[in-house]
């Protein structure tokens, strides 16, 4: 009996083991398998080899590299030349004929700077910025617009984006450039707008595909773009101030137009190193009561175009504005809109409602000899439209038009009008609106009047003026105006 | 007994089981440890944080992104802007005022296109390339140049580049930079030279480091630049030949300056384009003597430069060649030197070697009106230079001069004659070298002659011409010589 109690135990123990033994290799062949597979996952992204770049790879470095440029967003498609190094620049060929090659390193201007863009319709954005000036010059640069929903269920819609070089000729390092983006049907409200822009280099075709506007869902109402009803009947769209502008004539400009155009009326400057601090205390108290926007654009400074790339600046407040008025406006703040005293601005812009664009002419006034009607001491005191009154009458007054626009029917401003629009355009206006323009004026810190005469013509420097006191005679009602509306807070404003 | 053999069997199974159940336990541990730690090993580099960038991602991207750049050479030193999306793209300040700002994307111009580079004695050398041809106009860039030794106990040296824009007005996107990178003091042979290039950038100063040369140890013998002997007397530096040019014509005038510039000369031709097939057939019996050098430079095509780049092509002969040769002409293949029988090209230039540089006096010939001397079959089968034997005597004669340079006081080559240079310039050599200008000849595949007389003077549309056999005399010389140097290889060309 010893026996079977002494061979059972071995039996088992043979069971026992040659179990465990089955079942811990099993674990341990499924475990070497998920070693492999692990090991292989883990090293696989760190091996230099040549798969096929996939798109995390290149988020992944995009976001690191482009300067400026948002993470996965900008990309530069082009055919990978193989690397060279100094030595490696040349070759001889069978023939004999020495084969040099040529290396591109860096960037000396942007193919695309971009500012701003808009959507102006259901199917259709503008794109405003600036491009290499030569490129368009010399070169064939295009433009694609990509509409990417949000909604991911939709596909992205692509169309070609349509140029328009609103500065020509004018541009130095960059020219301005708007590219209206119309897309063949109705674009949902809500996802990303790219421009792609192709320097269209002969060799190697460059892209930079850029995100231009990110329109979040349920931000639009298609109805705006319909609608009659404009949040402003009249909107100011000034050009890029830059220099030591004369806080008073700045107040005095301010102050005549706020009341020329009425409550329904706004007004949008562009600070481009102009609005410094004293110019923008006379600014201040117009701002609070929701009169003037400033926009500080500055940082446009770094790139070299047309004085302080104002063709830019005037298209970013024509698309920004464009369905908030009625009337655009487009003239500088040395210059002062006039009215004949029979008419208003109402009834002056309701005569030319049927036209998309009218231009007006200039009344070129001296900003150096002044009237002295007051005597001295008053004409010190007065302000400078008050002085400034004689009229220059040699010069052609169809020089240097301004101009005012329907927005609605504009694509892009341009110099001295838009030459981007539908609809008519009026060049005869002149007995219905004008502009007297104190050229200088705005840019002299001191007081203007250089010689004081009281007569109804003068000649100065063999040049004849007349007295002309159109805009001299609304002085008293301009400062009451400011007075009325904003206190004694710019009193004592410097010139 | 039966009870004991049946007692055993259950203690033995619980204890199988428990031991079994243990020992996977602890696997089952192990498993799930490594299963966490691959799975988070296998996801790491998916996951888009912001860790910092090592070399290594720094390298794989760079090969993938730059466009034409060495890798890990070209590096933009700049402050990373923090990323922007296009809904960043503004803010509001405290004050009310939007501050706007500009974000700019991709390459339009190249701020270098590097050609070559060459070294120009024991501590100087020129760089050769093109730039944005607007950056120099209204930017500001500028050039610093770095010699690292390979003798690493040896410093890095660094100066100043001191720019020279050879063809000044007349770039188009691109124009043409030369830099001097001269050193306070001996740069030890063996190294590689660094062109840092500066765009000016006034917000942002970004800088191209380029690698332009890679010199081997030992490669270079400082003698060279100061020994009088020279490898050649005269090396012709051709500018871009481009366009469908008369095998012929070309045939004609590679074998009459062969002839005329003797065995101690050496001829640089530049195809971008215009050495096609046929005309190189007529070169290939003077590449094969060592006569000709051909270089293919149509790769500049990309760069949209003055006359596909023709300032740097010959800027970059200069260097190449500089001190490989006594003299270097530079003129069209449409113009043939000449001097006075009496004379020899050695007998006059040894006669203006106290000058730098000469220029020489154009004569215009037609090349359209014909001498018919020889009567219609054989002024057929005449050479181009044989039968336009018509000098156009109304043209001004100062107009396009052409000129030769002792290389070795030449710093850049410009448009009509070297500016900058050490030494006296000559401009009076018409009595001892002129060149024969047949403008349109060798653009134009057919026979030349549309109109032929025999007249010693003609007036044809309206322009009097003249009877000049200057080069027409030598034809039989240069048909003999080239018969006699290269056989009949090219009797068969075409116009």
């Amino acid at each position: 009996m010893v026996k079977d109690k002494e061979q059972h135990p071995i039996k088992e123990k043979k069971l026992l083991v040659s179990l465990i033994w089955n079942f811990s290799t099993e674990l341990k062949l499924i475990f070497m398998a998920l070693l492999v597979i692990f090991t292989l996952a883990t090293l696989l992204p760190f091996i230099p080899s040549s798969f096929s770049l996939s798109t995390s790879d290149f988020r992944f470095c995009i976001s690191r590299f482009s300067s400026a440029v948002p993470v996965n967003t900008t990309t530069t498609t082009e055919v990978l030349p193989e690397k060279k190094t100094a030595t490696e620049l040349e070759r001889v060929l069978a023939n004999g004929v020495i084969k040099r090659t040529f290396t591109g390193y860096g960037s000396a201007a942007y193919n695309f700077i971009s500012m701003s863009a808009y959507r102006g319709g259901v199917n259709t954005f503008a794109v405003i910025g600036l491009s290499s000036k030569p490129l368009h010059v010399y070169g064939h640069p295009s433009y694609r617009c990509e509409w990417v929903p949000l909604d991911p269920t939709q596909d992205p819609v692509s169309t070609l984006g349509f140029k328009i070089l609103t500065d020509w000729g004018y541009g130095r390092i960059y020219t301005t450039v708007v590219v209206n983006c119309t897309f063949p049907s109705t674009t949902a409200v809500g996802g990303n707008l790219i421009l792609h822009a192709t320097t269209g280099d002969p060799d190697r075709n460059l892209t930079d595909s850029i995100p231009v506007l990110t329109e979040p869902p349920n931000s639009v109402d298609f109805t705006l773009y319909s609608s009659p009803k404009k949040k402003y009947d009249y909107l100011y769209c000034g050009s890029s101030l830059y220099g030591n502008l004369s806080p008073q004539r700045v107040r005095e400009w301010i102050a005549y137009h706020v009341r020329f155009f009425g409550e329904r009326s706004h007004f949008v400057l562009h600070d481009a190193g102009g609005i410094h601090d004293e110019v923008f205390e006379v600014l201040r108290p117009w701002i609070e009561l929701g009169r003037v926007t400033v926009h500080d654009i500055r940082e446009q400074e770094r790139f070299d175009g047309y004085y302080h790339n104002q063709f830019m600046v005037v298209n970013d407040c024509l698309h920004r504005y464009r369905f908030a008025a009625k009337w655009m406006f487009f003239f500088d703040v040395d210059e002062f809109i006039y009215v004949p005293e029979k008419e208003t601005i109402k009834s002056v812009m309701e005569s030319l409602e049927e036209y998309s664009q009218f231009t007006i002419e200039q009344m070129p006034m001296s900003s150096k000899i002044c009237y002295s009607g007051d005597g001295p001491a008053r004409t010190y005191r007065n302000w400078g439209f008050e002085k400034m009154a004689y009229r220059d009458v040699k010069k052609v007054p169809r020089r240097d038009r301004k101009y005012a626009v329907q927005p609605s029917n504009v694509f892009a401003t341009g110099v001295h009008m838009s030459q981007n629009l539908q609809g008519k355009t009026y060049h005869k206006a002149e007995s219905k609106i004008r502009y007297f323009h104190y050229h200088g004026s705005i840019s002299q810190r001191r007081e203007p009047c250089r010689h004081l005469f009281n007569d109804s013509r003068v000649v100065f420097e063999n040049n004849p003026y007349v007295l002309d006191t159109t805009i001299r005679d609304v002085g008293l009602a301009v400062k009451t105006f400011e007075m009325r509306t904003i206190g004694n807070r710019l009193l004592r404003t410097r010139q």
